[in-house]
Parts: C-alpha cells; structure tokens; sequence
C-alpha cells in the first residue's frame, strides 16, 4: 500500500535531523551527502520497499545497498525511523563500542555487504538480483549511488551486465549532487547526461528532482510501467547538504559535521519536535527460507601417474560440489574455456554466471550472491583478479564467502608472457584476515580442495596451474586446510624442500638428482599456503638440520617463502627461491630455469648449506 | 600525403600473412584477432599516422597503442611492414632471447606502455594525448581495441576523463569482431551500440566495416573534418580470422596459430607472394626534443617539534619539486584537500589533472604520461590504489616512470572505518620488481623522500600518514633511498625497535617509557622498506642481543616486518607487531592500542624477551 505523500516528507525531514544529530555526537562523519539523499532515501525506505522491520533474515525482503558508504548515518537513520534501532544506537555513530561505524558492515544485520570504497554497490546489488532470479523469489534490489562514484569504471561493468541479462528487479537511484569531495563533478547537475548514459548501457531511466516527492514516487512508478524486462535508473537532481542554509549546495563542507555550537539553530531550521508519523511498513511475501543442506562431500577417482592439469581437475570438482549444493554458483571472465569453469555451464547452465571482461563487477557481484547464501566461485587468469583488488579487499571487510581460482599463474605459462602470469596472487590474497589460500600440485589435491573451500566459510583462494602435472596422491587422501604432506622423507635427510602447486614437482625432481649423489632430502608439498602447517615444517626443519629451501612459481615477496618464514623464525636457515624480476616469454621450462626455481636451482640451493 | 587505396590493401594483405607466419612459427599466438584488425591497422599505419620509422624516439611522431596486446604479431608485422624491424625479428616472435614477446612490453623501443592486460590502452593513450597538450606538441595518439575489452570498467573512466578534458588528439579505434576468448561477446557486432556509448560519454564516434578501406579511411577524415574539440571513435565490424577460411569468424579458434600442416593453403589464398609497395612514411613535424633538466634538489625548512602531518608536507614538497623541473605532473582521484596534491594545483594549475574518482584509469594515464617523459605523481588514500593494483602491475612490467602517494593508511586514520584503511598498500608495491617503498614519519623526510622518488627512475610509493606527527630530523639531514636511522641509541640497548611512519612516534614513546624502568633500546626509522636498510638492521640487532621488535600499521603479511624478517634470517629473534584483523571505527589512538601497535604493546613485547 502506497504511504501518503506528507508522511513521507514528513520521514525526509526526520532522515535529514537524525543524521545530523548523530554526526555532529560523534563529531565526524558526513552529513551533507545523506542530505542530498534524503528525500530518495524516504520513498525507497517507506514507499517503495517490502520489508519486515522485525526480521533482516526474512528470505523475500527486498533488499538494499548504500553504495555511497559515507552516507551512512543516513542508513542508520533509516534504520532508526524504520523501528528497527534506537535512537541511542543511531547516537553511537562511530564509537568503538558501536556497529555503526563510519561506513556500514555487516556487522549490522540489515546490511549485505561493506561500502564505502566508492563504485561497488550496484555490483553487490546486482549479484543480490541475480540471486533472486536464480532462487525464483520476487524481491527487488535498490542500490542508492552518489554521482561522483559513477566515476568508477565498475559501475559500468555492472550495468552493461544488468542490462546483458535483463536484470529488472534491479534499481539504481542515483543522488546527483554535483559535489564531490573535492570539488564539483565531472558531469555536474547534468542529471540528462547521466540518464543517457545509463540508456546508452540498455537501462530504462527517469530524471527528477530529487526533493520532490511527487516526481520521486512517479518514477518508480513509471519504471513499473515502462521498464519491462530493463533494469531502472533513477537519476535524480539534488543539493548537496539540502534543506540546511550553512552547508546547502557548498562547496567546502563534504566530510564535516554540524559544530555543536551550531546544532541548535540547524535542527530548529528542519523544524522539531517530530509530527506524528503515519508510516506502516510493507511486509514481503513469498516462499520461507530454504533448508540447510548437508556439508558437501565429493569422492576422487584418478589414477596415479597420469596428467592432468590442476585447473582442469578444478572444473571436475566445481560440477562434483554443485551436485551436491544448490548454493554452488560458478562466475567466469571470459576464461571459462581455460580456467576450466565452462565444465559447470555445460553441467547446471542455470549456475553459471559469464561475466566477461570485467573483473571488479565479478568479484562485487559474487559478494551479493555470497549475502544471498550462494557460494559463488569465481575464476579468471590469476594475474586479472589483481584488477579486482579492492572489490577483494571489501569482501574480505563484508566477511563475504567467496572461492576464487585463479589460473595461468607464474612463469610456467610460458609464451604468452608477464601481462599474463600471475604473480602476486599468493600475497594479494594471504593479506585479507582469516583468508585461506590453496595452492594444489594435482588432480586430487586439487579436486579435494575444492571442496574443503567449499566447506569452509570466508574468503578462500585456490591457485591453479596451466601446464599438466602428474597425479601423485592416492584418491583416498585427505587435505585438510591447514595441512601439508610430507611427500617423501627418509633417517637421515640433509635439509627439507618445501613446494606447492609446480614447484612441488621440481622439489620431487631434485631430491631424485640429489638422491643419484647420495644426499637425502625431506620433501614437503605446502598445498595451505594460509593458514601453513607451522606445525609440520618446523619439526621437519629440526630433523634436518634446520636447513630449508622454499621454491615458489611467485614474487619473492608475501607468498610462501615469507609464510615459511613467518612459521620457523629464527629456529632453521631458509633459503628462498622465487621470481625475483619481471619475466618474458618463452618455453614454461626454460622460464622455471631461467628464474630460478627449477629442480636444478634446487640442487644448488641444498648444495649450498 | 594520403597513400593509395591498393597500397593500403596489399598492406593489409602482407599484415595478415606476417601475422600468420609469426605465430605458427611460434606455435602459439592469436592470429585471428590480428586478422579482424589487420584492414583497420593499414589505415592507421600506413595512411593516418606520422612518424619517423627510422627514430622511435622523435618527439613528434603519433603515438600508437596496441589495447588488445594479444593482437601483438599484427603490430610487430607492421613494424616490418614500415622497415622498422627485419623478417628475422617477426619470426623470433614469442622466443626465449627476443624482444618480441607474446604482449608487447617496451623492451621494443616503439613500444610506449606494456599490455596483454586489458582495458588499460585507452588511458594509457588518454596520459599520451594529454602529453601532448602539456608540450605543446602536435601528435595524436591511437589506441587499438577489441571489443570484448571494452567491457572493463577503465575503458570508459578514460572515455568520460578524455571527453570532460576535451582531448581532440585521441582516437579509438574499436575492432568489433564479436568474438571473445571463450564466447561471443556482450554486444556482439552491435556497433551503433558501441558507437552509442562512446556518444553517451561525450565522444564523437563513427561506424564503419572494418574490412572495407574507403570506409576505413572515409571515418578518419569526417573526424578531423566534424569532431572538434570531441576526442574520436571510429568502430568498426570486423570479422575475427578475416581472409581466412580455415578460422574466419568461427569459435574455438582464439589464441590459436594456424598448423603447420596448413600453413602453405592458407598462404596461397592470401595470394603470395608480394606485389609492389607504394608506400612512402609520413614524417612527423615539431620542435625537437627539450634539453635534458638539472637534477632536482630542494631546501627543507621546517622546525623541530612542530606537530605536521606527512600528508601535507608531500603537498609542500610537490610544489618544490614542480618549481624544479618541468617534468613534475601530479594526478589525484578528487581527494586532492585529503593528499594535499591540491597545492601543486595551487602553484601549477598546467600541471594539475583531476582524474575523479577512477583510480584504475589514473594509473593508466600516468603511465601514458611517464611514457613521453613527464615524472606523474599519483596520489589517493591507499586503500584505493589497490583498485588499480592490475595497472600499477602493469606500470611495472612497462618499466614506467610514476610515484605513487598513499595518503590515510592504517588504523590510525580512525573513525571512518575499515573501508578507508590502507593496509595492504606497502605488501603490494613491494610485490612490483624493481620498486621503491618509502614511508617518512616526519615532515622533514617526507619532503626529503619525495624528492629522492622524483629523482629515482622507476616505481616509488610514498605512504603518508592522516595524523600530525612532531618534526624529529634537522632540515639538513639526508634521506637516501634504502637507507635508515638510528634515531635512539645507547651502549647497552636491550633490543632493536624497528618502526615507520606512525608507528616510529609510538616507537620513541615506547623507548622512553622503558627507560625511565631502567631498559635501554635502540630505536629504527626504517623509512626506506624497500629497499629495507639490511646492513643497519642486522648490525643494531647484533649490538642488542639478537632481539627485534618491528611495528607496523599494516597487515602482518608483506609489509615492514616481513622485510625485517627476510633481512635479518636467523640471525636475530624477530617479534613482529602488525594489525592482524580487520579494524572497525574509533578514535586514533584507541585503535593502535586496540590492534596491538600502540606504545603499550612495543614495551610489552621488548619486556616478553
């Protein structure tokens, strides 16, 4: 049921009080852009969307996402005239006893996913509309953006996917204000250009003013009745720090409170004390929330001595646990037919989620699909998931549950050279706290660890490789994360040899030759780079003389040499070899040798002790 | 002069069979994607652009940009084609010893930035273009792009910058051949769509067949004759595999050569051998180059004790560094009032470009930019350069010339919460071979610093901090790169305290706090992280009984301590302080203690010895 007009403005003016109230309490924050916003944020809140205030959990809420995270006491103030906190939570703003920090998390129940690194809630809100359409249920998702974060590259690769798939239950509402933080915008007030914009990308758009509230309520209107199968945009005109006289449409005021001295005068303006509100919230329907599943379980079946490459066995592995759990999606950057992913398009075509070139919308769109109880999996050449580093960063800040696999990594490409060897990846992904990061050295391994990420809540990383390698594991293994085999050992070994992924191949080949020369070495496959087998190593380190050589097909720094490192302290000498310089072209072997880390530099380095 | 329409045929014929040459004597390669380009790259080549064949380095000659650096054997085919390489050349193609690599990387001396990464030409050119203006040089700069690529974000972060800053001298030429590496692509060979978006982003835009020369050739002109101040598209339908039946305008066909079995059939249909060619180069026009600059030096003039933060003492010395040399340009993400670059605005507005809030494209510009001469400072808060982490890779593989400014890092920058921290901002530049890591704690060296980044060619990150910091070092002092200081020391210090930035003050608060219990320890400033100082290092942890403390705000993974841990081996304990989770909102102060790297926790650790 549609809300009256004037409860409506009436919702606005308590948006705009309450969120100054509390920025000025907490005496940082920024309550020119919620200002801006506040009139949207009012018809989104308590006209447009179906919500139980009682239940964030509900399954058919519609759901919502301030991509513009530094508008967040707006949010909260939302929260707070939608009954669904107090007003001495919303003045906790930014206390380090609160969850109402300065840009929204998770923490807060209502909340998806992290922003406040502008440009990435319309592909969180995405991914949360293809979750939807995926779990046939009929929420809508609406994403309120600034202007000056459609900057952001991201927010086209979210659109031009939205408008691919002709995603309509997603909205996007964005507040053009024409302020950015240091000065204007670059499209200003031109509210025309932008809706252009969004149409020129497939998407239905509507301009309005957005402080008026008769035009706002049209739009989405309109939108329900001309938009068909388009996603809907809402580009609206506004002024930054609306309905205040000392920071109204000035330049100057972004990030800064109300002074206390001045918070009387301001709230006197937006004319306390409250009316009497006549809101009554429009609660959603549809199917409750799906059973828990079993914990997923898949069996391996190769043999060993065979070849086979760890990222194709990664696509064996996705169909395995997508047959078990209705929760395993697949997202792919135009790869799939050499990560291997396509193996879940051919299997459950209803799964898999192509998301061409784009890798920043990929990753913000698995975050959404991860709010929405998906395990999403997504996969690219690792050295392109560096292009998402900050949508990675956010997951990692919303606790998303996100698998990715990166393949095609280091030297061992061979030919297609460094733009295309990834070589940072173990490090990237090792700086997200409580991440996992998999490097396997076979089909098992490999199929084995996927499930265990499956398993496992959070961000994990599993690292794959693009030549073929021998299967060395018997199907009956286990690879707990954590883990690590001690592939070969003997009384009296001389040093230990630690490998992963390819490395662990040429670790194998060495102590064959050092063997021929009669020195023993341990030899250790360190397939959980995060968390290491700290355990393990050090005890082998100890048997050995404290003499260990650590190979890697990845940058010296942050990978896992320096996990090793971290692991022995000062209890063993480690000798590292890595890549140390920016690689070429030219045959995998030749490249493994010629920086370093093949079974020959292998020998040297246990020669060396 | 305009050359012939024939010979530009039988340009584009000897294109295609150089292409397939190359790749099937390499054995690996992407000929069909030089093919669909092969009409569009004559006309470029060998009718548009002016340039010396005989001199890469000629000021004046047009600038051109391989975007879609898998089509790398097209553009090395064209550099035989004008008589800049031999026959021999073309077919090294992907080898161990030659420079024609799978993606082009300036190894090659025409070759202005690396790509094999895509999405990144267009800012790349778009830094070229804007070369040019600064210079007051005449040349214009074309960019090469497939169509699949122009799904990632920072094709059009540069297509909105070049339009907002009018840049006349740019033309992208978009080869749309609908065909991506694993399917069709988002707009298949929609090009009016394609031209669309360019218009929607303020570009002027043309669409042709790009296989069809008149055409071709028509679309150039009508720019140059229509276009004004509007920065150019020209997209053309293509088809991938053009001229040849056995791979034109099929799937499964990407990054694949033709057999060699095949290699004779499919040359006879390109009608070998060689006709007659009439092509004569169009030579560039335009001042010589400028004479080369004194090195930069600055004078520091600040007083011990004042309380001034490092962030704005890099704003100071920017101002310095630009009075010295011409080549200073400085590019911010409109945080400009937060990194304090808006002084060099201030003093050098010619000098000065607002990129907005698209971070990726930034660091794409700037390695335009480096690539015809100028020194880019790039500055944000650091937690957004990780948005860019795949340009700055790529920066790094082009062996650019940038300085990057992290502003706002670690917990310290307090109440806005976690989504603004940079924490992960040292790992990754350590992670670029070659790089510097610089992280001043004072405005002394941080003025100091920034000079030794202008003066040192490669990548630099200078890492800022949000607080005021007291001024600790006399202006005479010198800082230079992969040096430290001993800022405290005595003879009978109990350990070795190694901070930076923030965290040296809590260093010094520490050292003072153990004194007065009677405990003596030397304290580090290790403002140069990499290269880290190892000799001081390891010869302070020698005097001080082998005991390390090392504090960082940063993650625990790739940063300070793990410089310090890979410096000193076994030959000290190491006891690392580092930010383990990920932070929330609160005041400054409260979150170093609360993550462990407060004044309180360096005493305790000191004491745990």
């Amino acid at each position: 049921m549609p809300t009256a007009i004037d409860t409506l403005k009436e919702k606005g003016r308590r948006l705009r009080i309450d969120s100054i109230r509390a920025t000025t309490e907490a005496g940082s924050g920024h309550p020119t852009s919620c200002l801006s916003a506040a009139d949207l944020m009012s018809v989104i809140f308590f006209n447009e969307m179906r919500f139980d205030p009682k239940d964030p959990h509900n399954p058919n809420n519609d759901r919502f996402v301030l991509s513009k995270g530094h508008a967040a006491p707006l949010l909260y103030s939302a929260y707070a005239e939608s009954g669904i906190i107090s007003e001495k939570d919303l003045l906790s703003l930014r206390r380090l006893d609160s969850i109402y920090e300065g840009h929204p998390t998770p923490k807060i129940p209502w909340v998806d996913v992290a922003t406040g690194s502008l440009g990435q809630g319309l592909s969180a809100g995405l991914g949360e509309a293809l979750a939807a359409r995926i779990d046939k249920r009929n929420y809508n998702t609406y994403v309120l953006l600034g202007d000056g974060e459609c900057a952001e590259g991201s927010v086209w690769e979210a659109a031009e996917i939205a408008s691919y798939y002709k995603v309509s239950n997603l909205y996007a509402i964005i507040d053009v204000n024409g302020l950015g933080q240091s000065q204007h915008t670059m499209d200003g007030l031109d509210v025309d250009k932008f809706a252009g914009k969004f149409r020129a990308f497939g998407w239905f758009a509507v301009t309005v003013d957005g402080h008026n509230y008769d035009e706002i309520v049209a739009a989405f209107e309109k939108c329900r009745r001309e938009a068909g199968d388009l996603p809907r945009a809402i580009v609206a005109k506004t002024q930054k720090g609306k309905g205040v006289s000392l920071f109204e449409n000035k330049e100057g005021w972004h990030g800064k409170p109300v002074p206390k001295q001045d918070l009387d005068k301001v709230l006197a303006e937006l004319s306390q004390p409250f009316a009497s509100d006549g809101f009554r919230p429009n609660l959603p329907q549809g199917p409750p929330a799906r059973a828990d599943e079993a914990p997923i379980t898949i069996t391996v079946n190769r043999r060993a001595g065979d070849s086979v490459a760890t990222r194709e066995a990664y696509g064996d592995a996705l169909v395995k646990i997508a047959d078990r759990s209705s929760r395993v999606v697949a997202l792919d950057g135009d790869t799939k037919n050499s990560t291997f992913s396509e193996k879940l398009l051919k299997s459950h075509p209803d799964r898999f989620l192509e998301m061409f070139i784009a890798e920043p919308n990929m990753v913000g769109v698995a975050a959404g699909l991860s709010a929405r109880g998906k395990i999403p999996f997504v996969s690219t050449f690792a050295a392109f998931l560096t292009r998402a580093y900050d949508q990675i960063r956010m997951a990692g800040v919303s606790r998303a549950n996100i698998k990715f696999c990166g393949s095609h990594v280091g030297v061992s490409i061979g030919e297609d050279g460094p733009s295309q060897m990834g070589l940072e990846d173990i490090a990237m992904f090792r700086l997200v706290p409580g991440s996992v990061v998999l490097y396997p050295c076979d089909a098992v391994s490999t199929e084995k660890l996927v499930a265990e990420a499956a398993r496992r809540p959070g961000i994990c990383y599993i690292r794959t490789t693009r030549p073929k390698t021998a299967v060395i594991y018997s199907n009956e293994e286990a690879f707990p994360i954590g883990g690590s085999k001690v592939v070969r050992k003997s009384a009296n070994d001389h040093a230990t040899v630690i490998g992963a992924g390819i490395t662990l191949h040429e670790a194998l080949a060495a102590a064959k030759a050092l063997e021929s020369e009669g020195i023993a070495v341990r030899v250790i496959d360190a397939y959980s780079v995060k968390p290491i087998d700290a355990g393990t190593i050090v005890a082998a380190a100890k048997k050995t003389g404290g003499r260990i050589v650590v190979v890697e097909d990845h940058y010296e720094e942050g990978g896992l040499g320096d996990a090793v490192l971290e692991a022995v302290g000062n209890s063993a000498k480690v000798v590292k070899l890595a890549v140390r310089e920016i690689p070429r072209s030219g045959p995998p072997d030749a490249l493994l040798d010629k920086y370093g880390i093949s079974s020959k530099h292998i020998v040297q380095a246990v020669k060396s002790f």
